[in-house]
């Protein structure tokens, strides 16, 4: 568990170097969901995804002995990490599996990381992983289970509570895939906002996190078949205990309801989204949230607008999706 | 030609309705184009570009005794206009060619017009818009020729001024078709910042505006050959003499340095930009800019961002050109 006191930190440690995203709203979205919708935008976060937090807080508590950081991350935390290394004057090490888009090794190297490649798979990433570590001394900065990761995620809660001051939000919608990001704002939050809904967004492709609370316990999948990569991956035992504390509940969507929102979020909104960014609005518009949380009496929703990474080659992709 | 006066009584007339666009700026295409570029960020306007101002601002200037309005522009214009009349409760007639995208007669649609299908040539469409102006009273509103539209897109030019206030920029880049837009933004900004560089952006697939500046007298030309279907119009000749007084130059850029801006928009700035849009971008990245209008003489330039609405079926196009 982690301790509002400690994301109060982390925001006076990072608040100077990260962006405080803006709140966006959209009329047309807005008519379509039936009540007001405000979407934190950390697609125009540093890095293009709320990542960039967690791993600056993670580097910046680093002591001078530490030189150099790795992780297993060729997506948005491979990238906030070398980012946020650099700035600190720290090295990067990246593990990237063999075949890799490109366009991602290049962002790693783009933000000053130094991309090994390794095996595709469990046994081949967790051997280059070691070997970064002993090789490099490098400190290995996991994406989710991290405690300073986690906390950095948090400093999203604390700008929320200062940009609805005069009125806080009935309810919020936040991706779940590792869970350092919902487990974050949600201790944030609750310290200032008892009554508020939070509710996880997962992809019903990848719902280990529905029925770990379904369980009330820590469930494990292989399940990772969905366009929502960021959350292509499993709840971890660090961020259970969170979830299942302070989350109200989870909801699932398909990918064709990501693909619409997604359309929606581009084409209505013009800012750029990543599939996964559109997850969040995939859940505020779904006939389970309505039900739950009627629009009467939750007229004020936040959205996670979680990152902005868009591959333009699966534009296609999604287009025929959201045509389902 | 048209007043100050008559932009700012204009800025009065529409203030309310319309966005006062922000303005975008982004540390990486900054080091890529070696100085502060200053993005206005008309694809956050409603109906997705800065034709909502023209529209709006002709629409809003019309007796009770006209009831409806017309075009023949299935593009931005045709929506802004639609958007413009129900928001005065006027009625908009919008020519369309048989076999325009369905994604645009929609969105005509949408925005409360009414669509009147014509044969895909000139004949066709001068026939319809006959058709229109003598069968519904409509009055015809062009896109571009129009002072009234022209004096609306001119309010883009005051809130620069306003936005700007401690500091002008140096120079202003800004996408020519018809050249309303240009127009308008040029003799707004002459009278407080006479010193400012104005620069016109066209496509060097359609340089009819170029060639006429060339030659310092109005050319016609056929060519249309060109992705940015937002400017594959000809400078007509109520604005021609507005762009030969106030214009310093007309910089030319090819498809393929569009799409290499319009790709950094979306991936750097994380903002959705029609390809038109990214057509300035593509002028402040030239070589042609970057010899004339030196960084440390012109180290603050200001780019119009015209246009969002991205028919999202054309990104493979783009990334193809822009990998090219």
């Amino acid at each position: 568990m982690v301790k509002i006191a400690e994301i109060e930190a982390a925001l006076g440690r990072i608040k100077t170097t990260i962006h405080r995203t803006p709140i966006l709203t959209n009329s047309t979205v807005d008519s379509l969901a039936g009540r007001q919708l405000f979407f934190k935008a950390e697609n125009l976060q540093k890095t293009g995804s709320f990542k960039a937090r967690g791993a600056l807080n993670a580097v910046s508590k680093l002591g001078d002995e530490i030189s150099a950081v790795c992780c297993d991350s060729s997506g948005n935390h491979g990238q906030a990490l070398s980012w946020a290394a650099k700035s600190v004057g720290k090295t990067c090490h990246v593990a990237v599996p063999k075949g890799a888009p490109m366009v991602k090794v290049a962002a790693i190297e783009n933000y000053g990381g130094l991309v090994h490649f390794c095996e595709p798979n469990d046994a081949g990433r967790e051997a280059k992983r070691n070997e970064l570590v002993e090789k490099y001394g490098a400190k290995m900065i996991h994406p989710s289970q991290d405690f300073d990761v986690i906390v950095g995620q948090g400093t999203i809660g604390l700008e929320l509570i200062e940009q609805f001051e005069e009125q806080p939000l009935d309810a919020i919608i936040i991706p779940v895939g590792g869970g350092g990001l919902i487990s974050g704002i949600a201790t944030a939050l609750r310290a200032s906002w008892p009554e508020v809904k939070i509710i996880a967004a997962e992809p019903v492709e990848v719902d280990d996190c529905a029925v770990s609370m379904e369980k009330g316990d820590l469930v494990v999948t292989e399940k990772n078949d969905t366009v929502c990569d960021g959350v292509r991956t499993n709840v971890g035992k660090n961020t259970w205990p969170m979830i299942k504390e302070l989350v109200d509940e989870v909801i699932t969507v398909d990918d064709i309801s990501v693909a619409k929102a997604w359309k929606l979020i581009m084409e209505r909104m013009k800012t750029v989204a990543e599939p996964t960014g559109a997850l969040a609005l995939a859940v505020a518009l779904s006939r389970s949230f309505n039900e739950s949380y009627p629009r009467d009496q939750f007229p004020r929703v936040g959205v996670i607008l979680c990152g902005g990474n868009l591959d333009l080659s699966v534009v296609p992709q999604m287009l025929k999706l959201a045509d389902c």
